[in-house]
């Protein structure tokens, strides 16, 4: 249908073909309900192995914002909300998912605000541990705090919106302050395979379960139909999270599938592996760029790439391949996204090449 | 693993090899997101036209509670609750997803709670339209039901949580009534397949269209791997949909993966041929329930079949079958549930009677 | 105006004159805001004291819904529901403000439907510790509990919705099943004093103080413009009460005038005196509704008597006399409901009998 | 008690005394509960006189914060928000009950914000209908807009958080933007008597009623023991507003006092004469603080005085005065707020300065 090819975002294709494979393989098993399944069991025992938190609990959901929505409903009380960057998915494009479960995002400068200038260094799109904790004391420094929203929990993304990462240092500093306010501290993986194979990260998953109160593990971008592991790596704290979860629609009735995936994934080093190929293939394609006189808009280390396009070559470039609009950059200027994902070819790189 | 013969339900195996067939076909096509795509708009097509309503705004969601949650929001003023039988799904096994989302399910009689001196007819599990015209006609003859939660849409399933189904003449009564009071009537079918090709019933899913404000066809427990596709006959009424259901956690990024399978289900009546299977063993298997001095508890008319079953004869049977547990019926029986589905085969319904 | 006579319901009048001296006394005095005033906490100090719970945390509300929604929503878990009688006022009354807050209200069988041979007895209304039991019981015995919602707090009237009470030795056998499964009992005392001040009762404040885990005493139906006093005997468990309060629109900016009235309800017995004037004046209505011959609908030991009150006796009192209507009794007849108050006199009640 | 003068807020006191005195007046009448009384009806009447909008809903609640969120509430769609000013006390301090009630709040630059060289001004906690415009529109060009939350209506305060008010210039053409748009506008009148009253206004209640689609006249800080009426110059677009307002706990059971405050408010200009003293006292105050060498922090119109205090001064001032505690200045220096109300006397004025 659509031959042209695409660069638009990581969740364009199906799975890896292991993935379909396996899934033929057990078709006519018969399996129990709701992740009650020997395959979830499976792939929470590879998934806390690999991440060194053996008393961690580990949920399967279905998508991003159903994810976000249910571990931020987990995490808060009614009167609390979830301080966030003011770039964060949660606070801009959920389309109100937490709000409709009852909570305030709580908005602080991202670290690319903070800097304005160095704007479109490398840190845009994350919060810094100093900012967060300025903020914390301000609402509690305010005599009349109990007429505001509290916060809650903390909401950080790696890679950040903008495909940007943390250090392990921020990590350390941010979950300090977590833990000094007793904040649970959440960390949205969507894209954590893409984050963890960066040649510029020092955070492994280890690190990430150790830091963390709960994260989870992007599936339906980097190799899966579609999953989300949610990692709870000192054990989820809510009484009976299976009716939470069910009454945010995210309980899946055969959860084996989720669980398949995700064995599938955590099988030798298969989701890694993945998340390298997306890496390997975004080095290229920002070399490539930069040599064909391309500005980057960010320095992002992980498979999105931002770019300033000029207009009348991106009205060309509209036809023969896809790719994420972002912003406008000035009257001449767009900044406009390529993403490479877990089954990206050198060749699909060289075709954008042959337009550009 | 579990290579025990089991009839628990009808949602323990995958899906119909045809659509694993076309997920590994189009596995590296790149498609554009959140249902937007090709594959969505031909099954919506095929939907429309086998249901004779072009009209319809059709959506594709992942399961059950988060579509009875979704559309239920969707058609209630925050003031108002769904009218559902006592037994309905939504009053009793969605972990409160519909309060979660701020409506109260206001219950009326089940027919089978009606007829008390035949309380395990074929009628049990649905509600009649006299019960509900009393009910709506009640509630408004109360000076104070301003202070009451008003009745907003009625829910009805079909095939019930007991597999019976409602008669062409019950659902013309029962739509009379939700017009005459203005009120949306939502038809769960989260087992339509199996109700549309009972052996008894004259009841189709034209009829379904013409008498319903919205409805879905199950996915899940009918041939799909997951996904249900809900129908609103005469074009829906909310105004952006795709945020609403994106706050409910149900937009799946990868919304082909719906698409297609209802594509390939909509595609020369597999959805209809998948349905008789179920309904073909369960004829068979209510037979030889009968020939072997079995008592059913009713006579179900679709392929769910419940047995009163002795409980010595039970203790037995659970190392070999895999059954339902569903109520106590006296000190020494137990009624348990055995689903036949879209794959069972013969030879399964022969190695259950070995063991019965 | 309306210089009919009215029994129609408690709420009908102002407040006792003290309360409005006092409000004229202190009208000058600036007082802090939100219920941090010196009158708020003299109030509580003496409810703690008549109540015998020196630990309490007493909060100091407008109205019954949004005591109810506020109190509820504070027991809750988002997965729970609470336990009423399908007559309670949470269950019936409030125009779906528990659900609003996200929650079902679980109804179990009022005694009044239990013992349907004695059914207009003194006992409808009530719910009964062992029909509690069995609906706990029941629920943990189904295996699919967890797609169900959880029993999380136990809701009573006392006095019911029908004016009936509990005995002490009811109260007891209800508070110790809640204690066995660990749900908090609540007590909506909207009617407490003319509960506390009926001569059929064995039951004080402190008993109520010792068996629930929270309740409150109305203001607005015993002697005060408007407030309900909520009491906590053994402390209240939400971290922060003021913000759960204010989110539900029940923080009062002037929450002295709560303080202030129920400081003066609590001064030399007020309270109780105003409860036993309404039970007074009950009994004499009560004893000459049956001297001319009236047939009682159930025998209220409280200051709400319903009677069944033939139609064609009622179209002329209609002209003459504000009632309650309250339900069809049958072709002929129809219950209707006389409330005395705090401030009915004996000229009130023989001004009724001049119609009668 | 507190014998100190207190200047730190406009809630300190209890109401006028005529409507002390009608209360005791009609202390014993039987009047109906819910509103539906004559006193609501007639204060509605003078309301919608005094407002030029005789086909106007009007409806008294109890306080500010439920106000809020039942309009709110009312005005939008689940998948809606509502755009206010960074400041709006929807947006900072209502404890969440905007987002416990679903919704998000879309903030926007406040006046002050936009114009940071003149950050100070009397602008601060305004918007402007050229960012209103802009942040819609970037909206809706946004193409992945329907996953964000829609603006949905639009929130201003008149006076605003910081006593500032805007033009009649700056009303319509904010009014035009939401026309254009179809977002109904709100307008939060808590203090709403002083801005009327101010000196330095062209707006009147006229005014507002035509440009807005919905406002409410504060009592609660303007002469009122509490109360808020809410107008829908237009008629009321929920259709059943009465059901909603008490799933939010703000339906009074007995109405009529709110009728009668507002009656008697709205009877020989009461609520505009009370307006009146307040900004009187307030522009005494204002020249006092002048002359004495005091700095403002900005120019307010209206009956709040923000003033940058030294804090040597400062800690002398706490013993003898109220006041409100606002932001921190500078390391010497703190703003702090002094509001008149409709009681404050020029002695009272007067022994303010004593101590300045």
């Amino acid at each position: 249908m659509d031959s042209r090819i695409s660069f638009s975002s990581d969740y364009t294709k199906g799975a890896h073909p292991k993935i379909l494979q396996r899934l033929s393989e057990i078709n006519f098993e018969q399996i129990d309900g709701y992740g009650t399944d020997h395959y979830c069991r499976e792939a929470a025992d590879k998934i806390k192995k690999v991440c060194g938190c053996p008393d961690a609990d580990v949920f399967f959901l279905v998508g991003g914002t159903q994810t976000n929505q249910t571990i931020t409903d987990m995490l808060l009380e009614p009167y609390e909300g979830i301080v966030a960057a003011s770039t964060g998915h949660v606070a801009a494009h959920e389309a109100g998912a937490i709000e409709h479960a009852g909570h305030k995002v709580l908005t602080i400068l991202n670290v690319g605000e903070e800097r304005d200038t160095e704007r479109y260094g490398d840190s845009i799109g994350k919060i810094s541990a100093v900012e967060l904790k300025k903020f914390i004391d301000s609402f509690y420094a305010d005599e009349s705090h109990e007429h505001m929203v509290f916060p809650g929990a903390v909401y950080i993304s790696h890679p950040t919106e903008y495909g940007t990462l943390y250090t392990k240092k921020e990590l350390e500093d941010i979950s300090a302050v977590c833990k000094e306010y007793k904040l649970p501290l959440f960390l949205d993986g969507a894209r954590l395979g893409y984050g963890l194979m960066s040649k510029r990260t020092d955070v492994t998953i280890k690190d990430i379960a150790r830091l963390t109160d709960v994260f989870y593990i992007g599936g339906t971008k980097v190799g899966a139909l579609f999953g989300e592991a949610v990692v709870f790596p000192k054990g989820v704290t809510v009484k009976h999270p299976i009716p939470v979860i069910k009454q945010h629609g995210a309980l899946l009735a055969k959860g084996w599938l989720l669980g398949l995936q995700f064995d599938t994934l955590f099988t030798d080093d298969l989701y890694f592996e993945l998340g390298k190929n997306a890496i390997d293939k975004a080095e290229i394609l920002k070399k490539g760029l930069i040599e064909r006189g391309y500005k980057l808009f960010l320095d992002s280390p992980t498979n999105q790439q931002f770019v300033i396009m000029p207009n009348d070559k991106l009205a060309e470039l509209k036809n023969n391949v896809g790719y994420g609009f972002w912003e406008i950059y000035d009257e001449k200027h767009t900044v406009i996204r390529f993403a490479t994902d877990w089954a990206t070819t050198e060749q699909d790189i060289e075709r954008l090449f042959e337009f550009l």
